[in-house]
């Protein structure tokens, strides 16, 4: 006899939470979704490569994807499977055809964070055997709980009288902002009437259901390494163009470019490094960071500020810089039509509905580029938050979520598919 | 029929310049030496462990040190000698006992530089295939060169009418600071009378020999690794306490701290490294630097302005901090007997004897630490410098030396030597 | 035969303008309110010292306020005002005692700002002639205009059915954030039951009403004063501590200090000086900044973290720092049903109302203060923009404002006044 | 009876004591030495803009001119001094006719430095009555006791057998690196053999005499004003470009420019000053700082660096800056044969003469213009130091000097100028 579903689920959510692996790596946590969708009736199964356009990927460093092929290899995952993964091209699409009606993307994201989980017992993770057991990275955003809610929804769904066609997407690579684009370049979004994407947590209770999280602010990520000249740093300093203060000129002036009224604006430099040996004058030096803003204009007034900054920074220890913008997201908004289902959904299975309190949240998401384009193709979206009762703040060392979200998002999500496709049931 | 020595020690020196290995790791270094030693009738030969004292040596990680033993073995060096070099134990120490008459060491160094040596077409070491085979590390401090004047000198001794105990020392992690403070505790000096140690280049033109080196500055190494919190940079960016704004402040500042009318001071951030995303505040970052000084009070002035920069760096951005002093150097002063009877020997073959021009120079040498345990015994000391006509400055991508400094110096080396043991000679 | 009222209003707005003073210094202006006044049957006309509670003012320097005064008297200001004003005693209350109904306050502000108006043809203060007389202060944010409203509207109360109490404070050194305190401890406020204060500007149209402007933001004042050591910049630079350095260490860090996820902070260093030679390490230096909050709260964690920031800035360059708090304001709400009384009138004079628009809006106020100290004794406030078609931003040398405000405002405020002791009218 | 002369001197340094004037400014101090020459039978007397080139000199603003005349009228000046000393031409040159021989020029400097003198008991002109009457003024570099030295040699000079030309200078605004570059400019060292310049103090003690002083540094003043523009900093605080953080950004970079190996370098930003008040984004500062190298060559590349360094800054806040140079003054070296001749008589004296020992100092003269420009029309200069043992260094609040100095230092430089005059004597 089966198990129920539910503890499957949270079995799923648990062995996730164990081995979090970050964007464009996600080979484990692929191969355990495909797996996990194996119970399920579905029609296609797109993975790795098949879900992304042509050479949209941004991945890591051979050797990072080297490893961590190596670590799912060595962990079962179907070759076949692996094949579908080279080069960084994770995730999967999991499709349902079951009638005439319309087509309902549901979203989730896959991937860990750079940061080391909390080891203390109050720490249920901790506590209970599933924390990371890499030092270096961990689901410090719940979203091994959405993988598990997708596969929940797929399930429910395919057991359902639901007459349309839904796609399920498990898309790698939103921490860093870049899984999305090359999903937007895969035709799979061309023929979607409506995209329910999900996030659980967001500081809210347990049962609380938000079903317009739309106050996303803009975000782009930027890289800059400065170019300078090394030198012995006792016989010549004076022949040296110092990176090293380049680059620490550049991060005291970023962090103080001036607030902006039109709304709200982040700046992060939240990766450095630089040097070979503290004899030499630093050569070279990369800093990494992102700008925020609550709209486009504001992340590109300050995105334009922050190259300055850097130039004149690099200008002033005689270096040279070269800075690139990484991938990004946009801001985007919740279709009022889709809300309302998705808060009826949520209402008919006792959830307290709240509407989104903006000023509560400062996050990026690159979910805003699918329902941009979604939108953009004449379909509608929403964003959808449950409450998760989270101990601590998203991305810090004991961030958890309570595993009773797991039923109650795939019971809303599903009600809600099926009544887009039929929304006199 | 055998080469001619000279040849063979230049294509030593080649051999060595290809496969440059940073301090710690001179695996295939102390090999080749050893190979190159056992033409050349020793009594005794320290290798490694033997070579230092107990738990002095400060090694790399094991997966560097395994990586250097990993590249030795593959290039054929003796398994005998890998397991003396084990943790980190390189040098080797070769001893001729010859006679009733004094101990004399010779200090060679022989490590490298984690610098990409320059492939341009009139950087010598390019243009004749010896460049290093590493893109992250060189030979540009002349230390290749050293190892083969070392080979030489004890070949040279051993053919000689010497009549005492010559030790040659192949000292390694001289560039750390680091490799001479556990070779004085390791008793091999306790008998010495004289101690000779070399350099080439100097700035200084081939036929050059400055016997009096002593300039030298004090120097000392730190690390200090900022602790704050990590928040996500865009939901909550004022929970942070931001270890990468913390290190930005301390490195400019500490490039800051005044000058000093008592002499020269020298100060700076080599290295730096910190945080694991741009979305998220850092939490941690590293930076590692030296400081040097004139005089050893001048030195620990400004380390103990540093360590107050670096501490209140961390204060003003909420981390913790935590400063370390690694290994360092003092200053130390040429005895004038032994000075007069390189100078002799240089004259007598041909070199132009010039004393130093202490303006020319700002480095600092470890040997300092061997010159003074030597003078603490009763012993006295040399450093002797070789001009040879290197074409940029020490430590640059282009540095090199004219080999004809190789035969030169070894004949100095052994006369004085013979000298030494012999002034009646 | 008198001139129609709105000229003479227009006339003392251009006067005012012409002879802006700064905060505690509004003695010319003072003069010449209290002198458009005559022609207003009051029954009470408090003015300088006896409008403010005893001890409670922070005037600048002695030199400065002789300067005022020196002035004041030469443009024929009366001896017996200039007594009532000594020591910076500023601003006056003109009171209305017409019947049994409720006591109202309408406030407006009286002082310029430190900086330099333009010149430009453009600008028509200089095109008419009107421009500051002065290189170092200006109206740029249109107190004169205040002053103007303010006479008005007592002289068209006077001539109305008005049946209760009217006070019209002319309110100095709102600039400075510091006018509001004293005259919260004066006792005029203790029986007010209605207080209207007034802003003209405000990046609107003319004829736009804005009834419950209220989203200013909390405010407060600091002051710090680094103490090092001075030496001589040549002969013994390290033996000084450089206030300079601290100085600049601190603001640099200032503005970096994270942005708040709870609302709108801003921060600014606004004044520094320091030192006293070239060749002279600095002993001493002064910064002069603010800290704002879209809440109190906001504001004090703000405050909280400028201090530790200029705090450990000093202890970095081993100088002492004393920090004070300068006066502040809180931030404040319009009551609904006074905003109402104020809306009405403005749509019966064919207003455009509209209500706030927090976004727009960034500045503070210490009008807070007095709409806390009304409430807390039971009575109503609001806060009221009059739209004046600036062609700049506020507190920019070519700020201005369309003339035609003044009148509206007059009669907008007028019919509110009446309104308020006769609802029924 | 005339008091003897010794204490008329000592009495005059103490008077010059108790009011210091600011270079340029040393309109009693010129006033008091032209008083005190009365008593010396003079051939000439030049005084204030007859000793100095046309349009040579930068006074201080006309307010700070004439409250330094008002103070010399007030205490009794002559006014036909005062008219002398317009526009800031301060100082004094002496002349003695006294035969065919060569032309000999005595210089000593006169002002005083920007700084509070102590008032400590153990601090000898407080404890006696003579410590500055000024608050923000102080003689903390010995320019009194230079003052009396140079009466006290025209007096002796004038009694003695001395056949040739005397001219001794009362140089003003040395503190500044600015006086001797007008007198240079005046034609009254067009004739001169042979200059001896004298400085008290050094960190000597008093009876030893360095005759040949000649490490100064070479020395160059800097100006900069950063130029952004201003806004409301609660309500736009983006729209500013910040002038203050401009000159933060400078100012931490400027101490960070890296020591040279080729020499000594200084670098000080000894002033600051910007903004208007604490509202409003600081839209102008200035900064005046100092470089110094032990060579011309070296301060020219400081100041190069600092120029662009400073452009930098401005350019990474969006502001513009004008950078000035401010006159300076070059290294310079003394002539042996006058060397010698200087020696001889402190030797005859009792002094105990040393050489100098360039370490042991750091600061730069203005007497090295003169000495340079003596030098190229073909005459000999040296610059002589008398130890005073000074309690502190020179330029802090507690500098003093030993008042026996005085007398040595009369009847060294005498006896040295009657031997230039008369070398055989």
């Amino acid at each position: 006899m089966r198990s129920d579903p539910h503890s499957r689920l949270i079995e799923l959510r648990r062995d996730l939470h164990r081995r979090p692996e970050l964007g464009w790596c996600e080979f484990y946590t692929t191969g355990r979704i495909v797996d996990a969708l194996h119970e399920v009736d579905l029609d296609e199964l797109y993975v790795g490569s098949d879900v992304h356009g042509d050479d949209q990927i941004r991945p890591p460093t051979d050797a990072a994807l080297d490893r961590a092929a190596d670590r799912a290899r060595a962990l079962g995952v179907d070759e076949a499977v692996l094949t579908k993964l080279e080069d960084g091209y994770s995730g999967a699409l999991a499709v349902l055809e079951r009638g005439p009606g319309p087509t309902v993307l549901v979203r989730v994201d896959i991937d860990g964070l750079p940061q080391r989980e909390s080891g203390d017992d109050d720490h249920d993770p901790a506590a209970n055997g599933f924390a990371s057991v890499y030092d270096d990275r961990m689901h410090a955003c719940g979203h091994d709980a959405h993988a598990a809610i997708g596969v929940g929804v797929a399930g429910a769904v395919a057991a359902s009288e639901f007459a349309g066609t839904l796609k399920v997407l498990f898309q790698p690579a939103e921490e860093l902002g870049a899984g999305a684009a090359s999903v937007v370049e895969s035709g799979h979004l061309d023929d979607v009437d409506a995209l329910v994407a999900i996030h659980v947590g967001l500081d809210a209770e347990t049962g609380t259901v938000i079903p317009d999280v739309d106050s996303f602010l803009a975000i782009r990520g930027f890289e800059a390494t400065f170019e300078g000249a090394s030198a012995h740093a006792g016989i010549a300093p004076q022949e040296g163009s110092n990176a090293i203060q380049a680059l620490s000129t550049a991060v005291s002036n970023l962090y103080a470019i001036a607030r902006h009224a039109d709304g709200k604006t982040r700046i992060n430099v939240g990766e450095i490094a630089g040097g070979t040996a503290s004899n030499i004058v630093a050569e070279s030096a990369t800093l990494r960071g992102e700008v925020r803003g609550s709209t486009t204009a504001l992340r590109e007034s300050l995105e334009e500020r922050a190259r300055s900054v850097i130039e004149s920074a690099a200008s002033l220890h005689d270096c040279a810089v070269d800075v690139s913008s990484l991938t990004g997201a946009p801001s985007a908004t919740c279709d009022e039509r889709l809300v309302e289902t998705v808060a009826d959904a949520a209402r008919e299975r006792g959830a307290d509905v709240v509407p989104e309190d903006g000023a509560a949240l400062g996050g990026s998401e690159d979910a805003t580029r699918l329902m941009r384009a979604v939108q953009r193709a004449g379909g509608v979206a929403t964003y959808v938050g449950f409450g998760a009762s989270n101990p601590t703040g998203h991305h810090t060392a004991t961030f958890d979520v309570d595993e009773a979200v797991i039923p109650l998002a795939v019971d809303v999500v599903t009600d809600a598919v099926c009544a887009i496709a039929d929304p006199a049931a």
